[in-house]
This record gives structure tokens, C-alpha cells and sequence, in this order.
């Protein structure tokens, strides 16, 4: 399958065939400590591909391809399950075709025959989805995935206001070189960036590392076209409106089930001359939060933050940032204060001229040191910023070697941030009730905002005698965390979306009354339920699936 | 009628009978040179309380109250028509009776009654509506107004997270008393903050004179309780979610049509130390508006940013600024520059401690002196604070002496802020098509964005000879003035809202296939259409009523 960087996707793992992400050995000996020996190892080498045969489609608008390796590679997204399935050759069912539409009216064409030929569709923009939100269903009807990277780029660029309208299937780093050249930037860096795409990231409501800085996209996306079966939908691009109820909001979220976006228009800023990181070390989890807390309610222009839970501070130490210059100084620091294994990483980012960055950091300083945190200096943070996009490779590296990971996130006011930690770890450290099998778990805070935190899980386990097992195995501990965000009134998702995984536990948050009003205004926009019926809506527990 | 603060509320006027505006003899002069002389006076004095006697009702929950000038104060809000109306004695329709609930399960008793007994409920926070919001619908059915006012004060306040449950009901001054008691401040300043109440905010999206600091009301509710015909819906307070839609901008908006918000949980912030106001003079619009956007495009922490117009600039100082110590400097200044026509009165604020405020006030001048700002000191910034709730009693004290006057809002990207004030200026300027009647218009900006601004636009004209004629002058100018903002692509209300006036262009900017869902909505929520329903989704025009 093609990319727009020409790099070839890979099939079975995440990201492109010519990166990786190794293990260090540190890495190695802490999952051996903290969950064991690896299990059985499940590469990707000769990945065997399902001999389903499509079944025949009448003719199609756009590019239409039903080669088994573009089939597959559409048939799933990126999550931990998927990519067993892949590597196990297990994928229950194929798209019967990918469809590849070049506008509005090709997607508008294709909805005419999918409506007249009962075919169903799964919209496609990076396929990076973790929650099962670009799976093709098993179903008697045919399936096709509407992959939109052919919509993709700039369309038009307004300098005065800082609009840019992008086709949906632009990637991030599409976005960025596109806006570089007008000395602007969107500033939307989810870990996933390299990868997915603007009308995927508007769909799922995406939020980037710098969220601090530049806003979810729900904050960037000032207007969008969706292209529905009932019709073409604008919203035009606003700066702030009072009338009546935001309907970006409404197909914010969606997940394709209301239509497809076809155009959206989002606020870009100037290009700041710098982007700069610094780290430091709390003493533990709770003055680290505090300090992270202080931080928001300053107002200082900070464009990032992070803080790692102890766990994750020795992994992060484990998986790279140990080796940089910084290790040494923050080990003995550490050893001195007898709290190695209570301290926690902090990265704290600016962005802007540099007498900002400057003063914005040194405020920063000030108030991590009343909370006793101890400078890192710049190291971590460049490390940090060198590796953010590649490790998510590290997953398939250690299902290579016998482990499993996966992660998960959420969101809670700060008031509940640590007990909804605990309850998590407690849910994921006890879900699989195997005698001798263990779970690792990791945390972290990437997205505070004034009332609040997310909160991102790592979690690690050994891989079982044969996938389907391993698949139990996941199943078991993403129901046990799902319902502990649920009894922590946590959203049980912050920035991954819905999906299917998470359908079961989303009437907790929106009520039944809010599942019956996007029922109808799915009913409204698609009556024939041709746009992704099992995503969002279906309460349907699909875990192993 | 009772307020919560004790102060009687003015019938047939804005805000409390013990509070004026006066207008300067220079704004008179002002009025007489650019609008004429006046027109017949309506005053306010012996109010015709119109004589329809209330519909017998049956047994309601909550305390009912069918008097004559509780009714006539619950049949109308507060823009210029409401007024007229209410002076003149020809209001259409009044409710049969004012319906003061203590709690959400008053509400749902009432809905259960109006279901079986065929009754039409208007739902009324403060009662400041100026689109016809809370108006009394011309009905065969029974109507009640269900006043919110017993259903307010502190629920809860989680002071980790900053965050605070309020009833509907809560004013602006009980919000900011309360928060005050604990150090914390919501900082959300409609012009109606002494009226105006938390429900009613949420309910229209309404936003404050320092939004650019605290957010749009949109940014601050974190949750919500509804109480619709069809049940109790929570959504849950959360700091960021990709749960799917976001159905709190779903209820945002939806002006009681959806049901009626019951309790609402706000982020609340530290109280500043400080907040300062200083004022400049730009030497002409266009560059004041550069100069606003660069401030928007700096990233400096700012709490608020107004610019005035040429002429709103002249009337700032007939009406009241123009009496400060600074006001000779100011004349000095411009007589030498010699654009004493072209000058544009700035305000820039900011909150905080006293550095972070004379830091950020700093950068402020420095970038508006590279626009050739002249700084005015804070003179008129703090005449302005003082009198900035006081402003809205001028209408009626020019219509005790014949002049009428009204404002609107919208909002547009930077790229077509200045083209959309010409064409609303010279819309409302031409709209009257009467040999010798002129209308003044001014404008100013209040709410800038990253990619656009707000435009607000204050118009005066003369009263007609007899009330009705006066309120078809006003529904030509209003008419005109919604035509130019959909020809602008401009938004038909940047903080007003729709109710009934504005509800005829709402599908320019929401779509056909938007309004559909959002009638999806309300038939889901209040099947029996007893909640509001010529607000919002009627498309009727009913400004003559």
C-alpha cells in the first residue's frame, strides 16, 4: 500500500517497514523482574494472509483495489489485538475492497452505490486507530474501507487569520512541511502523528503532546465539511459562536458514523522560533502532581508537560533516557535522597521567541522547586522529543521476544487523579487471575488542564501459549481497567476515542439519553446505516474479536 | 418580583429600579448631530399592565404565582422590542402563571403536569434575553413561565480541582461572592452579570467582557445536570474526553429547548491579585485591528482586549470617559496627529499577581506601540470597570427622551472582520428608507480569538411616531443587519444567542441537515414540544411581535 511519504506501511506492527525501536537490555531485565520470563513469541516474519475471496462489488467511484495485502492491511487498526490477529493470521473478516475516492463527489457517488447495493462502509484515514474503530465487521453484507489518502493537502490557506483547510487524509507531517512553508504551525503531535490524519484526528477528537500549547483539535478545528449519506454538510468556520448548540461538537467524535469529513478548516499559529524541554525530578508522585497542578493554575504560556509515575520513570530511564548524559547526576541525586524508587520525571516545554521560552521556564523553575523537584537540565527533554514518535514501535519489538503491551488513558478532575491511579493499576495488576502470570503497569500525566489530568497507562503481560489466549488475556485486563475508570467517574477514553472496544462503557458518560440523541442524528445523516455500524453506538462487548 | 439580591427588578427597562444611566449632554449633542433630533419620548412611568386574565391551571409544583406584574415582568426579555412593548401596553401574550421550582424533582413534577394538561413552558434564568428567548409565545395552550431563581447558590465546590456545582438560578454576583468566600473566582463578566444566571449562560453560550482570559462560558462548564420531558441526564464533569460527540455543546446552545439545565459544574480559578486595565489610542482602525490581532498572535496572557471604532470611540468619551484625567491628554494628542475622526479608543487588561500583570501589560505596550499606539494610562480602563454594568440602563434613558437604540454581534476570522463591519454599517445606515431618518452606528471589538474576532455593533435611530412604528423601524434595521452578516459569512450571534429573532438565519450557519438533527434532538428529549417551542428551530419571522 502506498503512503504519502512513499514509506511503505508496515503489516502486522505499527508504522513503516524501515523503522524500528529496540529493547535495551535494561528494559529486558526489568520485564523479566516486574512480569517475568517472556512467553511465546509471536513474530511477523511470513505473515500468513487470509484466503477470503471478496465478494464481487458493483463498479465503485475513486480507486478501487482488492488485493489481499491492501485488504488485510485495511481489515484493522493498531491495537494490541489487531496486530495479533494480523501476526497470527486470525483476522476474522476483510474489507471486500479499498476504495480510494479523490473528492467529495466520488465520496458522495460511492455512498449511492453502497446505499443501492447494501454495502457497508469503514471510513480510513491513517488506520492507526487503538480502539477497534477501523475494523471491518463480519457481516453478510459486503464491506468496503474508504481509505481518503487521495483527499489529502492543503486546499486553501487564509495568512491574515491563520486558517488552513486540509482534505482529510493529510498526515501530521504532511500538515507541518505544507504550513512550514508559510512560517505557520498547527501544533498537533499525538504519538501517532507520522501516521494518522486530519479527518482522523477531527473523527476520534485527537489531542496532540503539545495540547498545552495549541489546544485539542476540538480547539483547532474552526470548521468542517462532512459528506453524509443524507447529504453535504458545511459548517463554516468560526472564530466563537452563540448559535445554538456547537454542531463541530457534534461530528467531533463521531468516528464516521455520521458521515465523512471531507475538508477541515483549522486555526494555525506563527511557527515559534523554539520549542525547548526541560526535565526535572520530583520527590514523589503526589508533590509531582501537586507541582504539575501549580503549574496550570500559574498560567504560564507552557506549550508541554509530562509527569511519570515512579514505574514509568524507571522504564523511562530503562528504555533510553539512562543513557544520556543526564543518568548519572539524576542517579545520584537520587541515591542521596533515599527515594529512587518514589521519584517521578517531569518534562515541562515551551515554545515561542526565546526571551519567552526563556521566561516561561524559568517561572516553570521557580515552582517545581517550591515543590522540591531537582533540575535535569535540557537532556531528557531532547531525548524525549528525538524519540516520541518511535515508541510505539517498541510493542512489536517485544511481541518479537514473548510480551505483550498495550496502554490506555483517561481523564478525571485532580481531586480523584491519584485514586483513579491506583484504582487502574489495582484493576490491571489483578485481572488475570493466572497463578505466577503478573502485570506491569505504568503511568503518566501528558494532558493537565485547570480542573484536571489525564492519565495514560502503560500496561505489560506475558503472551500465552497461542494468541487466542493472549487475546483472553488482553480482553480480561481491558474490562477490569474499563470498569475501574467507570467506578472512578473517569472518561473511559481521553484522546484514543470509542471505537468498538470501548462502546460497552460509554453510556456511563454520555447516558442513555445522550446514546438515543446520536442514534437519531445517526439515523438523520446515514438511515441506512451504511457508515460503520459496530463503532461507537454498538454496546456490544467485541473484545476478543 | 423578588431578586436574590433583594434589588426590585425594573419593569418595561434593563436591571434595578434604584440604578441609572444618565446620558452626558455631549452624547445628547452627539444624538441630535448624527441622528436628529428625538423622536416622541415613551417613558416608563404608569405602565399599562395589560388586562388578560390567566388561564385557569392545574395543581403545579413549585410556588405558582399568577399576579398581573409578575406575569407581564416573566412575558418578555430585555431587548429594545420587549421594552417597547411592555411601555406601550400592547404585549401579545403573557404566561398564566410564573412557576418557581426549588429542585429537579419540582422540575419533572412540572413537566409531568404541563405533559397531561397541554401546557407550554418558558424557562427563565435572569430574564436578559435579547433575541426573544424567554418571550412569551402567542398560544391556544396554556403557558407558564418556569423561573429558576429558588434553584441557585453553591451546591459543592471541590477546591483540588477548582471546581463548583450551581444551581440554574445563580447570578453573576452569587457566583462570584461564593467563589470568593474560598479564594476562587469564575471571572465570567456579561454585560448581565448582576441579572444574568448560571443556567441561562450555559443555556445561550454567552460570554464574558474577559473571555479572552477566562474562556467562553463553553470553556467553563465541565458538567451538567438536564432535566428533560423524557428524563434526568447527567454528563459528567470531565477535563477533556474523546468519549465520543461532546454533548455538552449539544445542551450549550440549546436555549431550553432540550430541557432545562438543573445544575451545572463550572472551573472556577484562583482569584487574581490584580486586574488592570490600560487604555491607548490606535491613529486609525485598521491598525488598531493589527494591533489586537498581533496582541492575540503573541501568546501573551491578557484578560481582556476591546477596540473601539472611530465613531464608538467619539461616544466613549461624550458618555463618560471623556470626562477623565486623561481626556485633555487624549484631545491634545489627536488634534496634533490630526485624526481626531480616525482614532480607536483600546482597552487591554490583565489579571493576575502584580509582576505577572505589569509583565504581561508590558508586553501589551510594547507590541501596540510598534502600531503607533499613544498610551492613555489607566484613566478610562478604570472608568470603564465601573461603569461597565451601568451601560445597558442608557437605553432607556434615551427612549425616555424619543431615541431608540440596540446592538448585535457576530463574529468573523480576522481576513473579513473589516469588510463585515462595512457591510453591517452600511446595511443598518441604509435600512430605514425613510426621507430624513438616519441611524448612527458603532463598533467595537471585545471577544479576539486566534483566527477571527467578535464585532459589536451599537445602533441608534429615532423613535417612530406611535410604538409600532418604531418597532417596524427596528425590524428593517435588524432584518438588514442579519442579511449583511450571512453575506459576510459572518455568524448571526457571537454571545446573544437565536432565540425567536435571530432563528430565521440559523440555517445559513447550522445547515439544513444541522437543524434537522437538532429537531431530532429536541423531539427526542421533549417529545411533547412543551419546552420553548418557537425558540431556536422555528424559522419564523417574528420580529413585529
Amino acid at each position: 500500500m502506498r503512503t504519502p511519504s512513499n514509506r511503505r506501511r508496515r503489516l502486522g506492527g505499527w508504522g513503516f517497514e524501515d523503522e524500528n525501536f529496540e529493547p535495551s537490555p535494561q528494559l529486558i531485565q526489568w520485564l523479566n523482574t516486574h512480569v517475568g520470563p517472556p512467553g511465546p513469541a509471536l513474530g511477523d516474519t511470513n505473515l500468513p494472509i487470509p484466503g477470503t475471496r471478496p465478494r464481487p462489488l458493483p463498479s465503485l467511484p475513486g480507486e478501487v483495489c482488492s488485493e489481499d495485502r491492501d485488504r488485510l492491511f485495511h481489515a484493522r487498526g493498531q491495537g494490541l489485538i489487531d496486530i495479533i490477529r494480523v501476526r497470527s493470521g486470525t483476522v476474522p473478516a476483510l474489507p471486500d475492497a479499498v476504495v480510494r475516492p479523490s473528492n467529495a463527489d466520488e465520496v458522495i457517488g460511492i455512498f449511492a452505490v453502497c446505499r443501492d447495493a447494501g454495502i457497508q462502509i469503514v471510513p480510513w484515514g491513517g488506520g492507526t486507530s487503538v480502539t477497534g474503530g477501523v475494523n471491518t465487521p463480519s457481516s453478510d453484507q459486503p464491506v468496503i474501507s474508504v481509505d481518503l489518502e487521495r483527499m489529502s493537502g492543503l486546499i486553501d490557506f487564509d495568512p491574515i487569520s491563520g486558517l488552513a483547510v486540509f482534505g482529510p487524509g493529510t498526515t501530521g507531517p504532511q500538515v507541518e512541511s505544507t504550513l512550514a512553508e508559510h512560517g505557520f504551525t498547527l501544533g498537533h503531535y499525538p504519538q501517532s502523528w507520522e501516521l494518522a490524519t486530519v479527518g482522523g484526528w477531527a473523527a476520534t477528537r485527537s489531542s496532540g503532546q503539545e495540547s498545552l500549547g495549541y489546544g485539542r483539535i476540538e480547539d483547532m478545528v474552526a470548521g468542517m465539511e462532512v459528506v453524509a449519506p443524507a447529504g453535504r454538510w458545511r459548517l463554516p468556520a468560526l472564530p466563537g459562536s452563540a448559535a445554538g448548540p456547537d454542531l463541530r461538537h457534534l461530528v467531533m467524535g463521531s468516528e464516521g458514523r455520521l458521515g465523512i469529513i471531507t475538508e477541515a478548516t483549522l486555526r494555525t499559529r506563527q511557527k515559534p522560533e523554539q520549542t525547548v524541554v526541560h526535565a526535572y525530578l520530583a520527590p514523589d508522585l503526589e508533590t509531582g502532581l501537586d507541582g504539575i497542578k501549580a503549574l496550570m493554575w500559574s498560567g504560564l504560556p507552557l506549550s508541554m508537560l509530562r509527569l511519570s509515575d515512579p514505574p514509568e520513570t524507571e522504564v523511562a530511564m530503562a528504555i533510553g533516557l539512562g543513557t544520556s548524559r543526564f543518568a548519572s547526576l539524576a542517579q545520584a541525586y537520587l541515591r542521596l535522597r533515599g527515594i529512587r524508587d518514589q521519584a517521578c520525571l517531569i518534562l515541562v516545554g515551551a515554545a515561542g521567541s526565546k526571551i519567552e521560552v526563556a521566561e516561561a521556564l524559568e517561572g516553570a523553575r521557580s515552582i517545581l522547586r517550591s515543590h522540591r523537584a531537582v533540575s535535569l537540565g535540557r537532556g531528557p527533554g531532547r531525548h524525549w522529543q528525538r524519540d516520541r514518535f518511535r515508541h510505539p514501535y517498541l510493542r512489536e519489538a517485544l511481541m518479537d521476544r514473548g510480551w505483550a503491551t498495550d496502554t490506555l488513558e483517561t481523564a478525571v478532575p485532580w481531586s480523584r487523579a491519584a485514586h483513579c491511579r491506583t484504582e487502574v493499576r489495582r484493576a490491571l495488576e489483578t485481572a488475570l487471575g493466572i497463578e505466577g502470570e503478573r502485570t506491569a503497569v505504568l503511568c503518566h500525566v501528558s494532558h493537565p488542564y485547570i480542573d484536571g489530568t489525564s492519565l495514560y497507562f502503560t500496561f505489560f503481560f506475558r503472551n500465552a501459549s497461542d494468541p487466542e489466549a493472549t487475546i483472553e488475556r488482553w480482553a480480561r485486563l481491558k474490562r477490569a481497567a474499563s470498569e475501574a475508570l467507570v467506578r472512578s467517574s473517569a472518561t473511559i477514553s481521553h484522546h484514543h476515542g470509542v471505537g468498538i472496544w470501548h462502546a460497552p462503557w460509554l453510556k456511563y458518560e454520555a447516558g442513555t439519553l445522550g446514546l438515543d440523541v446520536l442514534g437519531d442524528a445517526a439515523r438523520r445523516l446515514d438511515p441506512d446505516g451504511l457508515l460503520n455500524p459496530h463503532v461507537l453506538l454498538d454496546p456490544t462487548d467485541r473484545l476478543m474479536e
